[in-house]
């Protein structure tokens, strides 16, 4: 295991937001070759309404063929899914999952706009999952949305974040995902939150969310990881963004975490080469180029 | 004057690299508002050879103008341009500059191409101007190119980029500015760059000069932040590149940098809403969007 854990979200995250929806093979086949790199945390699918999100559909089938997958089975990867209710943990469950994920946001707006609850509802929700989750024996992690932004609100206080995350710890989540919706973190916030943060919640049990929207992912992540942060997302080609965000980007690419991380000595066991093959796979899937700037960068040496 | 000096290279690294060369009314109107913007310090041409960047012909008469330009002068902003020799040296004199760069490289293989000389032979060029130059009382910056790697050799070692910067500064330039011509540095090559360069160069002589290829530019600008380094370049709109570099795409985004910078309370003095609408100007100029990711995500949300 390497010092610095990434989560790759790629077949979640990134392609709950792409025009074109991909096929169970095609979704079994991406995670399969993400695994293969040598990452060895994925959230596979999503366990939400089909008609809200198409692209997450099937979510039950994909996440049934990796469970028995034997690639994944051998590299000990730790498959997630996204479950906004009892209803998707369920799913998920009959899917053989043993980690899930929960969804509240930070501000009031974003939350009642995206998940049609008040944050209080939606912390509640959670709750519930989160209890039901452990009485199984599952992890559950707990994304918190707009913990650097709301794209209606603006800003959003450092103490409304810290108080969903610090609800989601006491509601038994293992770890918190302060997440970047909107792509307007700079190190400076990032700095911030993480003063904020230290004697509410563990440093271990924080992961950091971020889009690349302004350039300053990698930054975000360097000032993080001076701070003891050890977990963050990803999704390869730099694939996503969030569908009900306006304005919002791709997320921080797998790629070009990992050309910053290997470049401090860090997450060596994740083969960039190999995520930058997976990249270039999705471009061809999808029907556009990779965001990705390490993606981009080589396929301009290429040439 | 800010704490952090922004050093904008759009009028000449940046226009240097463009398919379209602007005419001479344009680049002075770029130049002045650039510096409506309270950037300080700009570079606004190059005294080359005109065949061989043909859209720095004509960098005269664009300086002679703003140098007689009541707002460039009235808000002290300092101009300067690149001089590759003392023929280059004598253009720049007569268009009134007091600021010169001369622009030897770390490795040989670039230097021979780029340059036609070899590093000994550029650094015996750059010790004339230098010598020249300062003989009447001017100021003069020496880019060091491919510090961070080469185009064609690769690694570059770190003793290799400390020798040119040693002799650069023994022969008299005042700032060396070490240059990821390609665009592949990263944090951790940036610490162990400045760790090795203590002791060898004095920190406020140290500016750095980053290309955006692989989304670790603003990544670096922080590593060399909590080092001490307090002098960066850009360009407006992440122009540029390096023509003779290949698969090197733009330079840093002056309004990118000034994103990171400004959400940790520094260049305050620098409207970035001022160098956005210069950027969209730029746009419109130059026929085709700017890289910039600030820009990017200013146009989206626009829409």
């Amino acid at each position: 295991m390497s010092d610095v854990t990434v989560v790759e979200l790629g077949p979640r995250d990134g392609l709950q937001n792409e025009p074109r929806t991909l096929t169970t093979d095609q979704r079994v086949a991406f995670v399969r070759a993400l695994a293969a790199t040598g990452l060895r945390r994925i959230e596979a699918g999503a366990f939400v309404h089909p008609t809200r999100v198409p692209q997450m559909a099937g979510s039950d089938e994909v996440c049934r063929q990796l469970q028995k997958d034997e690639e994944v089975r051998s590299r000990g990867v730790h498959l997630s899914a996204l479950v906004p209710n009892l209803v998707g943990l369920d799913r998920a469950r009959a899917a053989g999952l043993a980690h899930v994920a929960v969804f509240p946001a930070a501000s009031e707006t974003f939350s009642r706009r995206n998940l049609n609850q008040s944050v209080e509802e939606a912390l509640g929700a959670a709750a519930e999952v989160c209890r039901e989750a452990r009485g199984h024996g599952m992890r559950v992690r707990g994304y918190v949305s707009t913990a650097f932004g709301c794209p209606y609100e603006g800003d959003v206080p450092v103490a409304a974040v810290l108080r969903v995350a610090e609800a989601l710890l006491a509601a038994g989540v293992d770890e918190v995902a302060l997440s970047d919706t909107i792509g307007i973190a700079h190190p400076g916030q990032v700095r911030a939150m993480l003063d904020a943060a230290r004697g509410h919640l563990p440093l271990r049990a924080i992961a950091l969310h971020f889009h690349d929207t302004r350039g300053t992912a990698l930054a975000n992540v360097l000032a993080a990881l001076d701070r003891g942060v050890a977990t963050f997302d990803a999704c390869a080609g730099g694939l996503g963004g969030c569908p009900f965000a306006p304005g919002a980007s791709g997320n921080l690419a797998t790629e070009d975490l990992l050309y910053l991380l290997q470049g401090l000595g860090l997450a060596r066991d994740i083969r960039l080469a190999g995520v930058l093959d997976v990249s270039e796979w999705l471009a061809t899937v999808l029907g556009h180029p990779m965001p990705s700037r390490v993606a981009q960068a080589t396929r301009a040496r290429a040439r």
